[in-house]
């Protein structure tokens, strides 16, 4: 049998914005689940892309070059070596789609930085 | 700039069950949208895992031994070599995630194949 991973469930044991929790692992690539509100780091994934889906709010994410402004059921990839910022004004939902081993402040380690999440 | 891909307005440009479209890539990943409804084929893919992300609706994925139950907000993946046959009683809309030259129908290809998903 194969597990159901409901995301409303995973959701609700998050209780730390910013702190990316996995839920399911696709070959080498992982879905993560985070909460997020106020501003992220500046910072880039010099060697994956990343996908940003959101579940619940609205973000916003900030390049260099201008912004993306994400609802609830809009997606986004940021190409890797690409500068971003995630913000959200109130709280977000936002399932990320990467390689396992990405980290979550990329080139740019700091207190936010999450080097091993955890499965949900 | 980076394109924001609203699922709901590419869901709309889907008017056939059974055939995905692709809405985003990931390094060698590919995002696409599916309509279901009915049943598809028996098939596995050898080489791959498959995600399933319910957007609208319910589905259930047959196994050969037993049944995922999806509803939206539902996520299941398919572990590589693992038969699976996608039912959906009434219109079901997923999200999958696969390696971009993922064929829908696996080893089992028939009439529902599409080789070459188009972008939506």
């Amino acid at each position: 049998m194969i597990p159901v991973i409901r995301l409303k469930d995973k959701l609700a044991r998050i209780d730390q914005h910013w702190t990316p929790g996995i839920v399911a692992a696709i070959n080498d690539y992982q879905v993560k689940l985070v909460k997020i509100e106020g501003e992220f780091t500046w910072h880039k994934h010099a060697d994956t892309d990343e996908l940003f889906l959101v579940l619940h709010g609205n973000m916003v994410i900030r390049l260099r070059d201008g912004e993306a402004i994400l609802e609830k059921g809009d997606l986004c990839v940021v190409p890797r070596g690409v500068e971003h910022k995630p913000v959200a004004e109130r709280e977000c939902h936002v399932l990320l789609l990467e390689p396992a081993d990405t980290v979550n402040t990329g080139d740019a380690p700091g207190e936010l930085t999450v080097d091993k999440p955890n499965w949900l």
